[in-house]
């Protein structure tokens, strides 16, 4: 079974080289940017203006093939792929939870963007806490290093 | 441009119709069932088990074309679909954050599916509240509404 999907969009940011990269929205290194979407969906953000923050889903487009085992940007050990927010899954998607700052036709002005320049965008939908922050975790793996989120930069594992 | 994926698994849950369905993870009316995952990705689960949420990212395998425009389970007036939900997107991915139960070789059980059984997963992601939960949001016509989203099923008005 195969599942095609066509942009909506392109996400504009800072980065251009996988290497250096914030390797998570909440990163002080994420960055604004603009989220162009295609005219001709331009109906469909309407009353987004109204949430603070989005969820973007997006193609992952220069994670080549993939890795069941890999070891993340944030610990020395390796574990599954699925268990880790690395980039060479076998669908290559990714979800980045931002601030929206503002909208301007079809351009939405966004903060906290940790994604290459020119990310091919698959769907916006709103971010509501209801929904998709459960109350009580474990975190696994993660739990038990000690990492710094908001300086680590991403290298060239992952190329 | 085209972007094609393969399911890395199926979602099996008690719900057989678009209609009547919970319409959230946190809804009292989600249920537990068990993701399938294809036996050659098995290795991409190692230390998943060690996360209490997971991230599901789905194909909405019943959503067939898109409206730009509609008007939401929880509201009686209509906004752009990405200021909703909905499912009927111009591409039709869902995400659920569901309570992982348990792993038994490739089964995942899980709690809170709002997902038609049969549905094609595309990928599993560990919820982390630090990467996908910032604090403060505003929520758009959400705040606008008295709803009551634990007990809110859906109806047809997508099928």
């Amino acid at each position: 079974m195969k599942i095609t999907y066509s942009p909506i969009g392109t996400i504009h940011t800072p980065f251009h080289e996988l290497s250096g990269m914030p390797i998570q929205p909440a990163s002080d290194l994420s960055a604004p940017g603009t989220v162009e979407l295609l005219p001709e969906y331009l109906p469909g953000i309407k009353d987004l203006d109204g949430f603070s923050h989005i969820i973007l889903i997006y193609h992952l487009h220069q994670s080549h093939g993939f890795k069941l085992m890999v070891t993340p940007f944030l610990d020395t050990e390796s574990h599954g792929v699925f268990s880790t927010r690395a980039p060479l899954r076998p669908n290559p998607i990714g979800i980045s939870v931002v601030k929206l700052l503002g909208v301007e036709h079809n351009l939405l002005r966004v903060d906290n963007l940790d994604v290459l320049d020119g990310t091919p965008l698959l769907d916006i939908k709103p971010y509501v806490p209801e929904f998709d922050s459960p109350p009580a975790v474990r975190l696994g793996w993660l739990e038990g290093v000690k990492y710094n989120l908001r300086s680590t930069r991403s290298d060239q594992r992952f190329s």
